[in-house]
């Protein structure tokens, strides 16, 4: 018989066990979403379902409770603590939602995905309607289980993005929205018309994914501890801080898609593989929420790769790759090609300007949903609606409307906001870098490492250390501050359409 | 409260947990093996021996040996018959060593591969010696508690091969050698004298990749069950029947290596691909025996891809992808340069006519092991002494010697069998197609698919369902014989080589 081991050991062997199930269920969705055949999807789910089951228990444990509950009142190592008091949250979190309701839930999560693919294939919302509705329920329920203080929107926000609440979003939402219909009004009575037309060239995969790497190679991604594939929908993800692994999708007829999209999977996996090794084998080892991280993958695609002073030093590494049809492109062309600003459908397809609107559409909607001021039945026209009041086109099919994204089908209500959070974090960002370091040196000099060390310090090495806005808080200064992102993009954009 | 569980359907859950445990152990073995970036595969060991951990858990569990024992004397359907045997046998083998012995002994497996590793790279037997030791000490320990009647390596051999024996190996085995040294002297003295260096030349990946992927469409193999990837060292491994995935090597230089490589793992992806659904979520849905496994492999690889009218039929089809210095290579030069016979020191770089060669000396010396007539230390210089009285070459280091192979570091006594009796297998079981398939004509048409389904038919859909002896004398009503072998590469290389 081996020494009795202590609450601590005890505790740290379920975190690495669940560390485990954490990896294994992380691979086999990466596997499934980039490698996997065909007809190994279905036994791959059943798998996918029970290491989750595996690991939902070890988190929702009366004895794992036990060891934290002493731990809590114990311990006074400040990652111990942490993790206990993460774990403690999911275990809360879990155990408030009855076992039955849950496993309805997960099967209802599962069909509603299929059927809103069939639906949005044939643009018929009606198909899909029955499923949603019940998912806003069961979503309303959760919310009342969790609990909440002003609004009951408050407690789906919280899985996205603990601290924010409809009171932090309404406050400067609102603003945004505002300064960007106008902006995006002013852009369209320039006289300045980006000509899109000439980026559109035979541009072969392999040279698209060289010059790809080129560019994550200078942003200081370790290519010893992540791998780059091809998907359909491109994505990032962490197994853990020495395996993060991003795709993207590669359209030779737009290297658009490729390159901006590699640049933005690459900042998210620059914040999971720069956590700091401390926090290995908990669950702190992850970014801290989903606005967080969109705030790193924005930051670069946006603030970096789209930049001026980036294509002016990076356009002639750009035509090592590029076909022979860019030596006739101007950069000056080109520069004003990339950020063309034009109200679109599709939100992911979005320029940088119009998309925080798409956002705005989600968040009005959702919130609406989940206070009863709206019926599911409502939504497409509603939607419609409102994309003519913000960009001024309106859909001509559901598909291109409201059935467009994923996230409802997948109960995932309260999660848009943490795009249009993550961009105004990155403004926010942005602006204390640039007092910081001189970024156009760096980005002129093409490695970024000094940029990525920055980010590592505030941010990164913290993991779920810190909750969202203290990041924010304590990088910044300040609090929450859309003024940023709409200076950001007026000045951006009044010298790119001339206004 | 739900419904009570019968004992059935306790068991069948169990199956089912089993199996999701192996398909993520299976992923992630297949990833570190192909795609995992250097620094994950620290953390990936400790998740697949979790994982393993688990599984034996599961596998050796007082409740599930409960719910076997009543099955066994209650159940008459087959295959939960059958998958209650097997699985009682992985109870009993794993029950009779105590758990602290087989802790130890998976720790000293990982710890000797990496000296092992270390030893080949620096060609210094001493360095593995001490490991080697010890890992035949537990072996024998295992095989004693495991027990056997007439020689203590049956029992390792039981491991690989149920049902095969020392007794049954030396009937067989003094024979093959013998004559098969006889067939290589001849070989050795005639004039005829292929030239391999007209197969090297510059052979581009991508090429060698398009011709190997029509090679494994021809047999069958279903590429919406199973993908093809790049390693360094080839195999094939099974997640489940419809994601069996096989990797190959491309060497730019000499497109032998990838192209009969790819055969080959697609001879073993064949067999797992098509055992019957009816085995699906039990331990029986996979192949029977190493033995067995390798009968597929060698049978696809030897018997159709380096056939004569194989290559009257194909070369044309190969030229199409190869090079054009092909097009000034004879058709007959080229069939004799991929049948060379040429004694060399590395197993797996064997032509078809020396590798069960190879293997003898294996045998011989861990049946030595096994019984105490030899020792650990004399191990270098009983190999080269092998070597030069049944191939006639003396390996100039312990690297091309006896560090060659990575089994004895992983404590594999009883697996190089395996290699020999698949071989004979294969000749034994072409013997019988032979006489019920037009297989020269099967094999000039380039569609295969008739030798596949009477694979399938008469061994693939079984999987577990019957041994590996049974398999052989149901389908060829006669018993392990190794004349089919001996006449086989009696008649082809009398050709080849104008004996």
């Amino acid at each position: 018989m081996g020494k009795q081991l202590t609450v601590e050991q005890q505790f740290k062997n379920v975190l690495k066990e669940q560390n485990a199930y954490r990896e294994a269920i992380s691979l086999a969705q990466w596997d499934m979403r980039t490698k996997i055949p065909r007809k190994g999807v279905e036994q791959r789910s059943e798998v996918v379902g029970f290491l989750a089951e595996k690991l939902h228990l070890l988190e929702t444990s009366d004895h794992v409770k036990e060891l934290m509950d002493e731990l809590k009142s114990t311990t006074s190592d400040e990652v111990l603590s942490k993790t206990v008091e993460v774990s403690l949250e999911t275990y809360e979190k879990n155990r408030k939602i009855p076992n039955e309701e849950f496993k309805e839930y997960v099967m209802l999560q599962s069909k509603s995905e299929s059927i809103w693919q069939e639906a949005r294939e044939k643009a018929d919302f009606s198909l899909f309607q029955p499923y949603l509705e019940k998912l806003v329920d069961f979503n309303k329920k959760f919310a009342n289980y969790w609990g909440y203080e002003a609004n009951i929107y408050d407690a789906l926000l919280h899985n996205f993005e603990p601290g924010v609440t409809t009171k932090t979003l309404d406050k400067v939402f609102p603003k945004l929205r505002n300064s960007l219909t106008d902006l995006v009004d002013r852009v369209n009575q320039s006289d300045v018309k980006p000509d899109p037309s000439i980026l559109k060239t035979h541009f072969p995969k392999q040279e698209q994914e060289a010059f790809s790497i080129e560019i994550l190679n200078s942003m200081g991604y370790d290519f010893n501890a992540g791998r780059l594939d091809d998907t359909i929908h491109p994505f990032a993800i962490s197994l853990n801080q020495n395996d993060v692994r991003i795709t993207t999708r590669y359209d030779e007829e737009d290297f658009r898609m490729a390159v901006f999209g590699t640049i933005h999977e690459g900042g998210h996996a620059l914040y999971e593989q720069n956590i700091s090794d401390k926090l290995s084998n908990t669950p702190l080892a992850t970014g801290t929420s989903m606005g967080i991280h969109e705030s790193q993958s924005l930051f670069w695609e946006n603030f970096v790769g789209r930049n001026e002073a980036f294509w002016a030093s990076h356009y002639e590494l750009f035509k090592k790759y590029a076909p022979k049809h860019f030596e006739n492109v101007p950069l000056d062309s080109f520069y004003q090609a990339v950020n063309e600003v034009k109200p679109s459908f599709i939100r992911i397809e979005a320029d940088e300007l119009t998309y925080p609107l798409h956002i705005m559409i989600r968040y009005e909607l959702e919130k609406a949903l989940m206070n009863s001021e709206i019926e599911v039945k409502d939504l497409p026209h509603l939607w419609n609606e409102k994309m003519v009041d913000y960009l001024g086109i309106e859909p001509k099919s559901d598909r291109e409307g409201v059935l467009q994204d994923i996230h409802w089908a997948g109960g995932d209500f309260g999660y848009f906001p943490s795009y249009a959070l993550g961009y105004m974090y990155a403004a926010q960002i942005n602006n204390v870098m640039m007092k910081e370091l001189n970024m156009n040196d760096i980005i002129s000099s093409g490695n970024f490492i000094p940029i990525k060390e920055w980010l590592t310090k505030h941010i990164h090495q913290y993991g779920k250390m810190k909750k969202p806005l203290e990041i924010i808080e304590s990088v910044t200064k300040e609090q929450l501050n859309p003024d940023h992102l709409v200076k950001y993009l007026t000045d951006k954009y009044t010298r790119v359409y001339n206004l």
